[in-house]
């Protein structure tokens, strides 16, 4: 780093960084939205989508317990 | 009102009326989050008890669709 | 409680108190956005008015810090 | 694409895209906060910081004119 980069240059070049990175992380979301309406534009449900991207997120032994549970209690509710 | 009440006394008596009720919505958020304490305490799954309360929300025709769909896509995607 | 208070009912009781609890806080929420669009409507600036309900909920010599704080990094970046 | 891309591939190719771009998203996240913890660690203020990020995606003369309401609300309320 140069003599001249003091306090103020490295608070700048911190800032910069985030703001590159939050400038990234806004493209991304936009591709995850556009391959949403891809998938939406040819049928796909959009809602169910994003829970099978949850559920696949999860240990297969946990979604298993949780799909127990949610059974139970929606019979005991007198969910169908 | 009385006379002396000038837009900065309206603008007062606006921003208190939303402190009062950002108060009483954070007093409820407290009362929801006790509720799923008590349950838990008492051996209820959270989680699955939130996903019982947005099942709840939704229409039935609506859900039995959305059930289907899940079914669909999980078994075109192996998930058991 | 009633002996016919088995699982079932006490998982639905408290499932019912969720419900009760998540529609006043959405009832609360709405009043907030009212008294919001209210102040619009006489000609109040809500971002402004929002940022003013933050403030207020801080303790004043945090609030001093920050805006002291601010102060420095806005002149050590040009910001005016 | 082969023949056997059926809907079924197609769904999974989706998903799939969805899950890599969602990781990605992650990834950035993680490098935002660590950026945080790098100005943390030599002194500087995280909430001053995450301020003036917001401060520099506004229009100069959009702050200035929140700048100038939030004084005039600030005196009308007795803010220092």
């Amino acid at each position: 780093m140069s003599e001249t980069n003091g306090p103020e240059d490295r608070l700048r070049l911190l800032i910069e960084r985030i703001e590159r990175l939050e400038e990234e992380k806004k493209g991304i979301s936009d591709d995850i939205r556009d391959v949403y309406n891809e998938a939406k534009a040819v049928g796909y449900d959009v809602p169910a989508m994003k829970q099978i991207v949850k559920i696949r997120r999860m240990l297969p032994e946990n979604r298993r317990e949780l799909d127990m549970i949610l059974d139970t209690y929606k019979s005991a509710l007198g969910i169908d």
